[in-house]
């Protein structure tokens, strides 16, 4: 912008006429509604491309394994704003998403990320068979060891020796042909990890959401995006459920009841 | 809850054991991942009843008619949200959807709402043609007009003369066999409320995904919800291009700029 | 704005410029830091008046009273979203805010809003004894209980014979000469009810605080307003308090440990 | 917790009986309300040590540095939620805060956290004079610069040359004997900087706010708590006025007005 002009706002977004409402170029009453499905065109609009049917598939089997897992602290942060503001859903649907943070929605994004930054330092010759990538993941998990973190996606509090949903996404993959580099990475951690750290972990669901969301095209700084997606629809039902049959106040009373006081100076 | 007892909370949503994720009783894993789309499980969790093709048709061409309308204040919202603190996604999706309230998403909410209720009001019994139809909607604009309210879904600043969304959704309803009493009342609406308001209004797309929501039996205390998350999609696209190209440092900049001091007795 | 100039934005608030900074139309480092509290601060912005002492010495009082009730399900919703998302305090306080709707917070600014339109009902001719300001109440009362609706401010969950704030916001806001029309309304109110719901109730200490602001002359769309600041205060203490000695985990636990399924068709 | 125990819950803030309503181990009705502010209460709540007047002095001084800025980024955020949400004012209040992140209210948080930083390193023994404060700081500013990061607090896009917070805030800690370590590091940096850098900047506003709270006991991972609070009596006035004299709606146009569509593919 120069600072003695009208500034202009370039976007290829929403776009509309008296006649006419546009999205990515294509006209939304035509084209899009009855069309395309709203996981779609999420990924459509994070990536400018569109997507193809088995691109879909994969994408909307992330977002459904990401949706709801129960009375989670998102969860119950919703229902629980929903109990003090029922007037306003839209609150209560992002304090739920404000919780889609570093610690429980954040291994998607840390494990595309990891990947994606293992594949970076390679440059873009990938491995050529299974031995390839296993020295591949070999490497990055030593190096991440070394440096004293984590390697993200592995382990899980619940699934101590599998996650259902990582054979699920892996099958999935490969039956739509979209078995990636992201993803391909993420497997050969799975069977090398152990020499390093000396235990088998699975991987995890949020981990193989975060490979195929990169494989998929999603920007690695967005990767958080699809869960929050996901968890917004997980989210109303979570509401919907507080509405019909809630346990807010009981949640709420349970803890107020079981408060004891400590002196602050203790 | 009795308070001598431990609460114990009751769900039909997410569950998991060791083994498995459980989602309305079906195996995440093997029942829903690649079978089912983001859309047609928040319809399913809003409503507890699974939704068949067609109405998940619906629900989808409602969730793109939604989207993202372009820079909408809750679109700017979120850019601002997101130059201000790009370390955290979650917050700018979640400011984007606070904008989500009675003024800019309300009216598909207002709509479903206005519409079951002049159903409501006529109990179980619904017209049998046209133009039993028309009289239904008469008399409900009537009274409204009386009561010095407004008839939601009516008029739009944009499209003055016809919503290119309505059409869309009339006709996506009608080819689905879905054209319930919401969406006939709606269209009774837009048949007669000329000859009480004294000039003829379109039909406007946020009136209309309102009473095609209701008619998929979302219910009317959360029919904002599918706005909140049709609008989360549009947000990461918003965010997406923010990312790429941003214009929230020159939006900013353009209000900063042209600030004038008023003295505060004035 | 006309459409075809550059708009401006007219402000009272902040401006500055390389050598200054203003508010209110004062020097930021030479007027108010050191001389001007917060909460002084806050009044003057929403008033665009320079309170003084006395006012500032009320409102405070009344920020003091709603800061912290301990574990309210706006505290457990801010403590579970710092869990999920530590990296992101403002996320955390954003969701203890976004409970600071209608049915927690909104006492305060019902019960104000309730004074305020039984005295314009009146116009601007106020009762000059006792017994004026009783008539007024008794009638006030009345019409809302014949409308089927609650009289704000009256009764408590926990105190059931008298709030203790009660008393105390009374006596400061004599002490400083500040018992206005909305306090002695609220004041006549606690003495009537009885006649009218047939029990006596405690007028509440969120109620007195809605009656004070409003003497206070803060607009009554904005009563809610205060109470959010003070309950930023609040949070940030439940937050350090969350980082220090955290229950946020135990309290999610006793959630999801408790579950239990129920068939959704039930 | 145990897991076969009902968990309690420790706090030391808010608790109620019937008869008393207590905060920190005070009775909030006779200790607190009117004899405490807002800003006091909220030190005292993060650092569980009521602060002295000369602390509350400073931390209020802090408070009302950051408390406005004018038309920031996330003051135009609040607005176009309010504009959209017009119900739900805490909605408006908490899409403003959530921009309180990184990179517009971090510095703050991100001076404390390096001042914090450069003091640990060196134990508990402190500089005795003038001199060794400015060796200190050579040392950690040379250290930043050669892990090619920037060192946090230095320079101001419009106050380029003195930023006027830096010199009320240094001399208000001077008169109430609050010189800290922290500010005397800060205070140290600013002389010595140029050296490195090889050009001198201004300490910021935002920088010397953060030496200022983490001499008066903040923990570093709540610095940016005060600004949060702060910010949150900024945006009452920022809604205020929009509600007043209302900006919004121009903004919003002005954006989508000038919006320019780009073709996705270019």
């Amino acid at each position: 912008m120069s600072t003695d002009a009208t500034p202009t706002y370039p976007t290829s977004l929403g776009t509309s006429t008296a006649e006419e409402i546009r999205l990515l170029g294509h006209d939304v009453a035509h084209d899009l509604m009855g069309s395309v499905g709203l996981g779609e065109l999420a990924l459509w609009l994070m990536t400018l491309e569109r997507p193809d049917p088995s691109e879909v598939r994969l994408f909307e089997a992330v977002l459904v394994a990401l949706a709801d897992h129960g009375f989670t602290p998102t969860a119950i942060a919703a229902r629980l704003t929903y109990l003090s503001a029922p007037d306003s859903l839209q609150g209560a649907v992002a304090a739920g998403l404000l919780g889609g943070g570093s610690r429980f929605l954040g291994v998607t994004e840390d494990c595309g990320r990891w990947l994606h930054a293992a594949l970076e330092e390679r440059g873009g010759d990938l491995p050529e068979d299974e031995d390839g990538w296993d020295a591949l993941a070999l490497a990055a998990v030593r190096r991440t060891r070394e440096q004293g973190r984590y390697v993200p996606g592995l382990g899980h509090p619940v699934h101590k020796v599998r996650d259902p949903r990582t054979a699920a996404l892996f099958r999935i993959a490969e039956d739509e042909g979209l078995l990636g580099p992201h993803l391909l990475l993420f497997e050969a951690v799975g069977r090398v990890h152990e020499q390093v750290l000396g235990r088998r972990l699975p991987l995890n669901g949020a981990g193989v959401c975060g490979a195929a969301l990169a494989d998929l095209g999603v920007p690695v700084d967005l990767l958080r995006g699809p869960a929050l997606l996901a968890r917004a629809a997980g989210l109303l039902g979570q509401l919907a459920e507080e509405r019909r049959r809630p346990i807010g106040m009981d949640a709420y009373l349970a803890v107020d009841r079981a408060a004891v006081y400590v002196d602050p100076s203790a």
